[in-house]
This record gives C-alpha cells, sequence and structure tokens, in this order.
C-alpha cells in the first residue's frame, strides 16, 4: 500500500506518523514543497517577538527523525503541480527543477492555507511581508533586525496581526493597524471587542479602523501605506488580512470544494474523488453547533484530521464529529476566547439567540491580583441549547472557554451546563464561575 | 408564608436572598449562631497569610444590606436547639439567653460543618486551634500576630492543612505538618501526590505521614505534639484533619441521615420530614457519575443548594442533577485539581476502571515560560465513560479540570470527550491540550 501525503505540516505530518505506526510497513511518502516540516505555525509572533528565540526554534521535529526514526519517506522541496484521481498519480517538480510522477493507493490533500495578499498596488514592494509559512516567518525576523525598522503598519486587525502587533510593540517598534472595516473584532460582541481595542490603544498601538486602503508606496523615507482619507508611513508593513485555503491543486483535479473554496469532506476525511482524503487547514469541517460546513483553520483539527485519515487509510473507521471554533488568543495583557456561535452565526443558522454579557471578577471577593472579566453567552430561546461563549480578560480565560467548548459537543441546554460542577477556589475565581454567572443570567433570557 | 432558614452563610443566605427576590412579602427569617453571615470561608488561609488583608475583608455583603435592602429578618446571636416537625416550631436560645420560639411554613437547616476536633489528650490547650468559621479565623490571625508565632505543627495534610502551611510559611512561620495514615493526599494518584509532596517539603514544610498522634503537651517552652516516636515542639498547633456536618439538630428531630453523617436530601433539597429542606455543608447530595449519595462540602454547591431551596420553597420546582466531586486548591506554586473519580472510588461503586497519567507542557513547543502539567484520567472499560480527572501543575490547571467536569455531566465517553475542541494558543498550551493527551492515552486502555 503506497500512502502518499501532500503538505508536510500539522495535518500531513500526523497522518504520515499514525499511518506508520499503525502500518509499519507501509510506503508512506510525504511531499512538502518547502524545506521545512512539523513547526509550530502559532509560535512565529512569539518568536519574532523575544530577540532571544529563534524561528527555527519552533521546528517541532526535524525532518531527518521522521525520515530515520519512523521511516517516512519525505521529500522536502518537492512541489505537486497536478493530482489525477483517474489514474491515481500525482505529479509535480522538485526545487531543483527535476520532474516527479508517482502512483498512490491513498493520497491526502495537506495543503494548507496561504496569507491572503490583497489586490492592492505596491504589495509587492520589499518590505511589505505577509505571515504564514516559516521562511515568511524568518523573513520577517532578519529584516526587523537587519533593517532596524522603528515603525510597522499592520493591515489587518485579525487575531494574527493583534499578536503581531503585541510582538512588534515588545520590541520597541511602532505600530499602526488600519482595515477598511470600521468594526473592531466584527465577530465578537462589542461590549468585548471594546474592551480588547482599548488594551491595544493603551499599549500605543494606533488603531484605524474604517480606513480603505488605496496602495503602498514607496520613496526616499521608506514606504507609505495610502488610504482614502490618510497615508500612514512605515519601515515595514505587515499585511495580515486573513488565509485561504491550498485548494487550487484539489479544483483543477475536479474535486469539490466548499466553504470559502476549502476542500469539501466528509466526517472520514473523503474528497469528492475516491481513495483522496483532505485534511488541515486546505479542508472543511462540520460544525458541531450547525451541523453544517464552516471552515476554520486552527492547529488542533488539522492535527485531530490529520490522525483520522490515517486511520481511514489503514481500515480503522474514524469518524470526527466536527468543530466548535473554539480559539484564545493572547493579546498584550489580555486572554481572548471564544466558542461556538455568536448571535448573528447563530441568527443565520436558523436559532432563536438570546445573549447576555456579564462582568465578573478572575478571583474571589477580597483576594488580591483580581481582575475583571467579561462574558458574552448566547443560548437558543427554542431549544434552550447553549450555542457560544466569548470570553475576554487579564487571567483565567484560555482554559476557562474549554468548559462551554464541551458543552457544545456534548450539545448540553444552558440550563444542564449552569448545573455543572465547577472548581473554585479563591485565588482562581468567584465561587460562582463566571461562564456559571453567564448561565446563570442567560436562563433569565431563555 | 413564613420561611424560617437556620444557618446564616452560603447555603442559608442564598436561600434566603433568591426567596426574597422571588416572593417580596416572604416573611424570611435567618437565625445564625454567630455574629457572622454570608462570608468566604475559603479565603481565611489567604487572609491569615497576607500581613495586609483582615479577616472581616472576607465578608461579602454586610448582615445589614440584608435586613435594609433585601428585607430578610436576619437575627445573628440565635442559636437554635430544637426542632419540632409536627408542630413546625424551632427553639433555642439567643446570645443573651433569651429562649425564642418561633412557627415555620418552611424551613431550611443550613448549619453547615465544623472543624473536626479529634479526641485528644490536650486538644484544649490554648494555641491549639482549628479553622473553619470566621471567628476561628480571627482568633487564629491574631495569636499569630501577638505571640509572634515562629513555630507551628499542622496536625492533618488535606488541602485547608497544605494552604495553611503555604500561608504560614509565606509569613516566615516554620512549619510541621503531621498525621497518622502513611498516604500523603491519599485520594490522589501518587505520582501526582509525590510532585505536590515535594513542592511542599521544597518550601521548607516537614511532612510527616504515618505518625500517630498521642496527645498535646504544654510545657515552659511552648506546646508539644507527642507522637509515638517523636516529639514536635511549636508555639501554635493548628488542627485541620477534616470537617463533621452540623446534623446533630437534624439528627434530634427524627430526620433522616446519610452518608458521614449528613443530612439525607433528594434533588429537590427536601430531607425526610415534610417541608424541611437542606442545603450546604450539612447535606448529602448525589454524585453524577455514579448516581449515588455522597458528601463533599463545598462552596459552590452550598450556593447552587440555597438557591434550588428558595425555588422549590417558592413553588418554582428545582431539582439538581448532583455534583461531580471537583476541586482546586493552590499550594505553594503548584495548582492541585480533581473531578470526578479517582481509580479507587470508580471500582467501589461498581466500574471497571482503566488509568493513566500522563506528562506534558503547559506551554508549546519552544514557548518560554512553560513547566509540567500531570494528568491522571480514569474511565470505566466496560461503558467507556470518562470517571474522574486529577492534574497538579505550576499553571493552567485550575480552569482546566473544568472541561471534563463538564464532560461528567454529560456522561461524555472518554473517546466523546477526546474529541472536544479546546482553545490552543502558544502562551497557554500545547496543540493537543493535556486533558485531551490523556484521553487519547487513556483510549487505548479501554
Amino acid at each position: 500500500m503506497k500512502f502518499i501525503v501532500i503538505g508536510g505540516d500539522a495535518a500531513g505530518m500526523s497522518a504520515a506518523s499514525r499511518a506508520k505506526r499503525h502500518q509499519p510497513d507501509m510506503d508512506v511518502i510525504v511531499l512538502e514543497k518547502t524545506g521545512d516540516v512539523s513547526y509550530s505555525a502559532c509560535g512565529m509572533p512569539y518568536a519574532i517577538g523575544d530577540p532571544e528565540r529563534k524561528i527555527d526554534g519552533l521546528i517541532v521535529r526535524p525532518a531527518d527523525i521522521f525520515r530515520k526514526k519512523q521511516g517516512i519517506d519525505l521529500r522536502t522541496g518537492h512541489t505537486v503541480t497536478a493530482i489525477d484521481p483517474e489514474n491515481k498519480t500525482v505529479t509535480g517538480q522538485t526545487a531543483a527543477r527535476d520532474p516527479f510522477s508517482l502512483e498512490y493507493d491513498k493520497l491526502l490533500i495537506a495543503t494548507g492555507a496561504s496569507a491572503t495578499v490583497p489586490d492592492l498596488p505596491g504589495i509587492d514592494l520589499p518590505g511589505v511581508m505577509v505571515l504564514k509559512t516559516l521562511e515568511e516567518g524568518r523573513r520577517i525576523k532578519n529584516y526587523i533586525r537587519e533593517k532596524k525598522i522603528q515603525k510597522t503598519v499592520i493591515i489587518g486587525m485579525g487575531y494574527i496581526a493583534l499578536e503581531m502587533g503585541d510582538a512588534l510593540r515588545g520590541l520597541g517598534i511602532a505600530v499602526d493597524m488600519v482595515k477598511p472595516r470600521p468594526a473592531f473584532l466584527p465577530w465578537m460582541h462589542s461590549d468585548l471587542a471594546n474592551v480588547v481595542r482599548s488594551e491595544v490603544e493603551k499599549n500605543d498601538v494606533r488603531v484605524m479602523a474604517g480606513h480603505v486602503i488605496q496602495r503602498i508606496e514607496a520613496g526616499k523615507e521608506g514606504l507609505t501605506v495610502v488610504c482614502e482619507d490618510t497615508t500612514l508611513p512605515a519601515d515595514m508593513v505587515l499585511v495580515a488580512v486573513g488565509v485561504v485555503p491550498n485548494s487550487g491543486l484539489a479544483k483543477t483535479a475536479g474535486i469539490e470544494t466548499g466553504v470559502g473554496q476549502s476542500i469539501a469532506v466528509d466526517h472520514q476525511l473523503r474528497t469528492s474523488a475516491p481513495d483522496i482524503f483532505a485534511a488541515g487547514d486546505c479542508a472543511d469541517a462540520y460544525h458541531v453547533v450547525t451541523g453544517q460546513k464552516t471552515w476554520v483553520p486552527l492547529a488542533l483539527r488539522a492535527n485531530r484530521a490529520g490522525w483520522a485519515v490515517a486511520d481511514n487509510v489503514c481500515g480503522k473507521e474514524k469518524s470526527l464529529p466536527g468543530i466548535a471554533g473554539t480559539a484564545v488568543f493572547k493579546v498584550f495583557n489580555l486572554e481572548v476566547a471564544r466558542t461556538g456561535l455568536n448571535f448573528k452565526t447563530a441568527a443565520d443558522a436558523g436559532f432563536d439567540p438570546a445573549g447576555v454579557v456579564i462582568q465578573t471578577r478572575s478571583r474571589a471577593h477580597d483576594h488580591p491580583g483580581s481582575s475583571t472579566i467579561f462574558v458574552h453567552m448566547v443560548g437558543d430561546r427554542q431549544s434552550g441549547k447553549l450555542l457560544g461563549v466569548q470570553m475576554v480578560g487579564r487571567e483565567g480565560v484560555a482554559h476557562r472557554i474549554n468548559a462551554p467548548a464541551v458543552a457544545l459537543f456534548a450539545s448540553m441546554t444552558v440550563d444542564a451546563f449552569s448545573q455543572s460542577d465547577l472548581a473554585y477556589a479563591p485565588p482562581f475565581g468567584p465561587t460562582w464561575d463566571p461562564v456559571l454567572t453567564a448561565a446563570n443570567q442567560l436562563l433569565k433570557k431563555i
């Protein structure tokens, strides 16, 4: 049996490793375009922001371990340019421009996602950067050091943009953030989004939401981001406006795509083509709350999907229930977390949502060091079901979101969730955990 | 309608307040033996250990707020000495020794628990202390200051003993801990218990488990705790060997008691006597994993049970599913948490348990500041159900325990729990959350 994996990051290497563990005699070939495999991409803003750290420290397992210890035929510098589902072959070329063609019994497309590059004049100028691959991370880190960057503009205000803003401010670099839409963190309840915005601004990041960007120009003084109504000078421009699934290869091969052009897969990660799986940031997933397809490129589900592909390739039927879109990020001194639906996505999915926002404390009454925790919780008036939670605070948010995340997997009602026996001790929260207080309040509305 | 509540702490005041909110014209009388109501008892070790804090800062809401703002007839210094379920009266006497007798329509017994006082010669000597009520907290804090305490012996090694050991060390006071049984934290998997013990010992607390205590003696130099095989000198002895439910009043009135002599209640908190409820540390509860009765005196369930009594008293039927025994404490730099059953209690309850212990990191690969997290997870081989989790680590434990706690409420299998979409970002954990790694390992065994 020959199992070919296109892409050597989270999903690809998880699948390759697990397949080899299941069936050591299986021929497992991984074709990776770049020179890097198995790295912690999410760590890049932190490694860029810390002069003591190297980007290469993010490599979790070097290529040679996969080759020598695990017996995976890992080929870096191998770009696949076509899949032929009928003849079950993949073709491409190496970094040295040598063509290759390989037959497969089972194929996994784990091509990931790429940073979205907006169609702006000047986007290709030197000093205009995107951040997704390890190589892009190295480039940014080197550029900051070599060019002694002092002033940056970040286009975009999503979580990578915010993490990078934090990282750059930590290096003493000036940061302006700009984007065309006026809402800051539009997926978040505005009460919570305002808390995050205020934290970002308190750390001397200029937040310019609602400015349409026209072009980037290069002059003697450096770069300028030209908006309709203002100009922003910079030594470096970071474009962080989101990511797109790398599904072109699959589409050309006639494989169906779904949400946001991601590759459509079933609960077993099978694509529309026989013996071809897709997993990771290039593929879609089921949302456990809506039952509908969604596309949320996050690391855990990439790893988990890679494992499930290996199980299915090896005949151990594995079906993934789906995702809840649980995520957390840190920006300056705030932890910002979410799981499930917000009011709008709940209404869009056909629920009759009710929501509350509560403020409570991160530690018990009178315990020193306490700070405010904000919780936004959404439930369905009709079924009583818990639909989603958002949270912001200086401490105790990152892991606290996991309790409602589990409740979403168990399809719990707000009432049932409100009865959960959660941990309490004075240094860690009030007697009624913030998520329970939110649930108690929400119960009055549904 | 006259609703009488015996005991003015968590369960009692929660019930009184909520009943008054539901029915403002209801006659709600709270009879509290001491002068204190509504305080955060769990905060006492921290307030004792911090020279900047006062014990009275732990009072969440002063008595007058309940009286004036909420219209509760709160009578402190009122000790109930008898309940007559047939004539629906309670009788007792005030601090000034005036007798009183009151009729009730509905009665709540919320008498709490008391520190266990072992039957040891010398237990009544000055300088031998227990800690449960606010008054006992004040006494200890004053004694330490006034007598310039430098050396203490703590009898017992449960979580209050450990929190007090931490607090006393923080004040620069020497601490020996002693108990007759040899196992340190016997409810905890020994791998994890050893991590806690080592942390305690690293902070210069002498841990003397397995020493039978014979008596406490007073001499010129101070107190001495005399064991069969050693003697321990001290300026102050703290007895923290557990708590017992204050169920004597109920028992004398012919009300049924259950586990550990706690008052037996149903899911609506009703006792065996008509119109008499019990809630808080004096009452038992159903365990959501075993379905059996259990007695776990913890603050959250006391508050929740108080609310449920108010609902039921006011004709809003409320049934509590039960508890999972979720708890956390901090000792020096460790967070120690548990939920559900351990291997032994699972076997005792008729399950066929399998367990794993895993070690993983508190932050992502290469992220600075990472420390070890230990997880012990127990599941049932027969049903595949998750039964319990224990966790120890320097960070990220206290709230992380809540994810499996919710899973226990939802009766999830280990397999279903392992599919939960939990939050990931490099500062907060590895891609696979420690509880997921534990679940993945446990799945191989069940």
